[in-house]
């Protein structure tokens, strides 16, 4: 697109004063990112590509918009409802994606030939969903997703794994519990006690956990989805199985014996597990849940849920699994794959809370403060060393009094503040301000000296 | 967002097998991002928040979309028919963002409080136009915009030029041009000829130059803006003026002279290149040139356009300046401010015409062949000690044929394919492929050997 042209169409509103100011606000359910916020969203996005690529996921991007047809009826009633859609220039019906899986699943369909599989892609990008805003929820969200399409191989699920826990740890938890299951699991106790085509039913009731209890769950097994009690006690007994990794499988064993999609599925838990100790993940992060279900019935093998030892009750910041085929309403190519989204705002929101986040709006820790304002050259050649030596430094833009320059620097949460007046370059020394410590030492005015100084202050 | 429910919602579309294939396609003048070209654009783009940051540019976001009454009006005729407009499910009128200035400066007015002057800050996002696509334009094109908002020290104007600098440089670009100009100068010289309310019609017909070239402005001066053959002439007489840039400042000011403002444009222009030799720009990057007009008259000081040495047909890659007042129509504060935006699909562009891009599809350059299927656990292992030594790995997912894995990795763009089968396992020992020179070594199957082995062939 045209740079060249970016700024030209301002003319016609802001060459005249308005004559009435229009109230700046933002749509309801929608936020704006102000630096303090934006500054660990961009770090934690930025740790999710690093962490993504370092197994060799690639990214891609697809449009905001597509065609109606491409996302309408993939998402349920209430997405659908919860759609942004409207006819464009042209007339055509169009719609804000609402996920990232609709879009990757018609962009793997549609350049299947120039991808090839295995096809391992990343995508971070905002989606929109005119959500119920009283339930919290907002209608703009940036989704973090990763998946490797094309194999049924379990080296894929255990990658899988392994990148949840190197995300978790690269931005800063250390304790947190990826919680494992398998779809395989329910699906040979529902085989063996002849009702797999029950499985739908089955898996909606336990999704309801959380908000009606074992109780709640058990009466809905019988009375919603038909279930006789003793068949609902074993679909519970399953769901329940609570211990070590080791005991968990052999009583899962136990229950599926015979069926051999439930064998399977015991088989894949194991697999997954081994790999993933292989690749470096300690046990403690890694629980079995045959509990967990994980919106219904899309997901095919293993599931995966990750929440924070500290904030359990926050959900899932990290969610995924495999499933059979991801586009197949695209193509007739048959496209298995197992993947997972990194909820970046469920996280922030838990670090924020857990106080893992500075109070800081510059991308600078470093102030040069403009002090005498025939010296401005001199302030910019020295910026100009710092930045090359690998500081990021900010050039106050005008020579203010010093007490605001520094309470500029304090509202803004530089680290470090540089004072140079003429006695100073006169002397060829820096004052080199450690603004939250609020000590200062006067250093020789030369690259070296200076590099030594802010990085002992930073480091504290 | 709920991470937790990312793909709940996918049940009902892909449960049965769909009776009818949708053709998957994207919008016209929409476009998708395979790895490729992602890659890449995801670079561009980090390297732009790195030079940002450095100067302390601070991060922010706002929503894609906006009120209809914050956007309509603010970017002329032909910007309001382009926009995306409709109705959302509260029946409010709702547009998405055709560019990042007028939400910068509905944002700006909003939080001002919280923000404080001078504000720095820095935007790279999506915005929309429903363009007409024969012109070779697209619909949805990211903006990477960076301003100093809220000072008229010309230490930003100064910063400015040398963020582009820096950006241009840190991209791959040795050899490129910032044309700079101060709208000063015509106004100056508008003043003097008593032409003053004239500015808009001038600079519209001096922004033809490209199209008619200067008998035809000349022409538009005289019949449509109404000038004199000599006023005319004088208008031309002050675009043309080339040399080095002390004859150009010379030549200018004689044509301006006893004008205030056509003065102070003179002595703005002098302090911004002395100011950027000092920040560390060497003066053949910087032109001045008196004829840039950057779209009208919403500019009021230093304007700004980049031109690449190799491309220069390909227009203007990074384009900015000054302007007096950002958010009028949202506030009674006046708010100067100067900033630029990088043109990243004109740059990606240019890179590929000129030979800068690699055709690589994978972030990672080493692929570990998974070539014994009862070692998955050993080869897993090395990959986590290489991830940990900085490498990005990708591991095969499935034991298939060595030829197709190294055909997968040709595909790819992969430099080195480590292959150890059971011979090398049980000689510990690995087969370091060069897949470019298409050589071989055989290392010890070890941290340190392989990363050295690893390092020089990437180093090639």
């Amino acid at each position: 697109m045209p740079g060249g042209l970016h700024r030209a169409f301002l003319l016609w509103g802001f060459t005249t004063m308005a004559e009435k100011l229009i109230p700046p606000r933002t749509l309801k359910g929608f936020r704006d990112y102000l630096p303090q916020v934006m500054i660990p969203r961009e770090r934690i996005m930025e740790i999710a590509r690093r962490v993504y690529r370092s197994y060799g996921f690639a990214p891609i991007d697809t449009p905001a918009l597509e065609y109606l047809e491409i996302l309408a009826g993939k998402g349920g009633e209430e997405t659908d409802k919860q759609m942004y859609r409207f006819q464009d220039h042209g007339g055509r019906w169009v719609a804000l994606r609402f996920d990232l899986t609709v879009p990757v699943a018609r962009f793997t369909a549609q350049h299947l030939n120039e991808l090839g599989i295995p096809f391992k892609r990343y995508h971070i990008a905002p989606v929109w969903r005119g959500e119920n805003t009283q339930r919290g929820r907002y209608r703009e969200f940036v989704q973090c997703d990763f998946d490797t399409i094309g194999t049924r191989s379990l080296t894929a699920d255990i990658e899988t794994t392994l990148v949840i826990h190197d995300l978790l740890r690269a931005i800063g938890f250390q304790e947190f519990v990826i919680r494992i299951n398998n779809r395989k699991l329910l699906n040979g106790l529902l085989e063996r006690q002849g009702l797999a085509d029950r499985a739908a039913g089955v898996l909606r009731a336990l999704d309801k956990w959380g908000k009606i209890g074992t109780e709640g769950v058990k009466q809905e097994l019988e009375q919603i989805v038909g279930l006789t009690p003793d068949q609902a006690t074993a679909v519970l007994e399953l769901t329940q199985i609570h211990g070590d990794h080791d005991e968990v499988l052999s009583q899962a064993e136990k229950l599926v014996q015979g069926s051999a999609v439930g064998e399977e599925g015991v088989h894949e838990l194991r697999e997954v597990l081994r790999g993933a100790a292989a690749g470096g993940v300690a046990p403690t992060y890694l629980v079995l849940d045959l509990a967990i279900a994980r919106g219904l019935d899309y997901y095919t093998g293993t599931i995966y849920e990750t929440y924070l030892t500290a904030l359990p009750g926050i959900g899932s910041v990290c969610s995924g699994g495999r499933y059979d085929n991801l586009a197949e309403l695209f193509t007739t190519q048959s496209l298995p794959g197992v993947g997972a989204s990194l909820g970046l705002d469920r996280l922030l929101a838990a670090m924020e809370e857990l106080g893992m986040l500075e109070a800081v709006s510059t991308p600078a820790p470093i102030l040069l403060v403009f002090f005498d304002p025939g010296r401005r050259d001199d302030y910019l050649r020295l910026a100009a060393q710092l930045r090359s030596a690998g500081f990021n430094v900010e050039f106050y833009p005008e020579p203010k009094k010093i007490s605001q320059q520094l309470k500029y620097a304090d509202r803004r949460g530089h680290r470090v503040a540089l004072v140079i007046g003429e006695s100073e370059f006169e002397k060829q020394v820096c004052q080199v301000k450690d603004l939250r410590a609020g000590a200062q030492k006067e250093v020789p005015l030369e690259l070296k000296a200076l590099t030594e100084a802010i990085s002992e202050i930073l480091a504290r």
